[in-house]
């Protein structure tokens, strides 16, 4: 008889996430009943949002029950299925969580092509992260033609898309990242005119060399001194979305300090979730999928492998100790 | 040979702005060259923004020239006029200054029906304050039947305004004003469905009572402890207008202390100025006038009498020392 393995939450951290919160489970593999559709998962995604699901404080996504699989998105190859919307050998993207097999009604799953696109784009480029860089950038930046935007992690799953589809549409861009081999990277390869290193003992200098004309947009996934930095160089009328505060999320917290700032720049700022506008995710899917077709999109990964390297993983995506999307391949 | 009287600002205020800042001047009554339009003043308005004026820091508006008569809204009668649309007995806003009788190459200047509305009305609910109420509610708030919109200076020229549009949009409104005889009025004759005191010494437990079900709009002209309750009282999807921090003009500044709040609540907050959007001003001064005209919109005023006043009006308006929109009484 076949196992399936999970990795379950096993404590809440008190602090910083760390392995030893979690615990990998084994159990029998699961047999679809009526309507239900058994995934072999090759790709498990590890985002930046999960972190705050570990706690139990209010946040906008629910937190994750201790005791039971960590949730997470997911694609892989249905392998038994009782849903007329699936069958064997379909290649699906879904939440799946942290396991070897998911079992599911369909109502998380959509079949997606994996021949011109590789598998595991659909959790990054083509997926939640590609969409959450599309929405905060056409419908809360709306950057125009020879505007400056500025993308923290610039290279990450959501902001390597960010600097991309922001340059498309004619604007100046400025990543910024943590190291030399991120911010060459973003120059070279995802085309940002220009990449800041905020670990560089010079960040503040750099970061206003970077800027001559100030910045009116600004995807902020970051927080912390790179926010502080950005909001010295606004221009009037400059949109900031908040998508992520990842500095903030085992730091402390980041603040704006003084109000009238919005008042003297007229500054929007507006935080937002992704799964708030599933309406829109088709349109940006297939514009995305357009581009990634057209070659106009790349991106890297940071592949683990086994579930057993899940934890570890998610602690290094939290201290920036990924190069792109973070991944764990799990077959 | 007649004379007109005008106040200059003789110092910047280094602190606390103070009469000594101001200084009386008389100059002959200027004769109106071509295409001029010699205006004598019935009212000028005092607004919170002047204070940013009297500094030489950036702000939105240009500093107050040092020397020069103070800028400011005017109401008043043309009485000469080499500008075809102008005559003589026309009644005209404009921003005539802190003087007796304000010359103008007529740009400034629009005719306004003093037979149906109150001349000095133009100087506050149809007109800058309204439009500024007008705008921060319909363009950014877009408060919808059943949400609960919060006002702070909830009695003074804007926020009245906000109020009673708020109520005409079929919102729950929450007022917040300094003193009980404003709160009073506030609920009374503008129909705030609640107005909290924040000089009471349970302002915090008051204004929890008001918001059992959190606020969903909020129109922010003060800043300071108002503001800092209202961010622990947030719905999701809550939209925050900054028109203006009165309290931190010459106080500490507003901080917002957790950026947290706008992913996990999903916030939009945008700082405004209404001459930003003059295209909009016809149809906000219609729907306004229309208002007025039906009886839905009342407001009250604090009248100074004389020149002479306005340094000191100004100084009170700063500290809340109005009650309504502050005017000083020319003629």
């Amino acid at each position: 008889m076949k196992t399936n393995k999970a990795i379950i939450l096993d404590s809440r951290p008190t602090d910083k996430v760390s392995p030893a919160n979690f615990r990998l489970v084994e159990a029998p593999l699961p047999t679809p009943g009526p309507g239900e559709v058994l995934v072999r998962h090759h790709y498990l995604s590890l985002d930046p949002y999960m972190r705050g699901r570990l706690s139990d404080a209010k946040s906008y996504a629910k937190p994750q029950e201790l005791g039971a699989t960590m949730g997470g998105g997911t694609v892989g190859e249905v392998v038994a299925s009782n849903n007329p919307r699936f069958k064997p050998g379909n290649f699906v993207v879904g939440m799946g969580g942290w396991q070897l097999y998911g079992l599911s009604d369909g109502r998380d799953l959509n079949v997606v092509d994996a021949a011109t696109i590789p598998l595991q784009a659909y959790l990054g480029t083509v997926g939640m992260p590609g969409v959450t860089a599309w929405y905060g950038l056409n419908k809360i930046i709306a950057a125009k033609k020879g505007e400056t935007v500025v993308v923290s992690a610039a290279t990450g799953a959501v902001g390597s898309v960010v600097g991309q589809l922001a340059k498309i549409a004619g604007a100046r861009t400025v990543g910024v990242a943590g190291g030399a081999d991120k911010c060459a990277y973003a120059v070279k390869e995802l085309g940002y005119d220009v990449c800041v290193d905020h670990k560089s003992p010079r960040f503040a200098e750099e970061m206003k060399a970077a800027l001559p004309n100030g910045l009116d947009g600004l995807f902020e996934n970051v927080g912390g001194e790179p926010f502080a930095q950005c909001l010295r160089r606004l221009n009037d009328f400059a949109r900031i979305a908040i998508c992520g505060l990842i500095a903030s999320y085992e730091g402390p917290p980041t603040a704006l300090p003084d109000m009238r700032l919005f008042l003297v720049r007229r500054i929007k700022i507006e935080g937002f979730i992704v799964s708030d506008h599933l309406p829109l995710w088709p349109q940006a899917l297939g514009e995305l999928a357009g581009h990634v077709a057209a070659g106009r999109l790349r991106w890297r990964e940071t592949v683990r492998e086994g579930l057993e390297s899940a934890p570890q993983a998610l602690v290094d995506l939290l201290h920036g100790g990924n190069f792109g999307k973070m991944l764990v391949k799990l077959i």
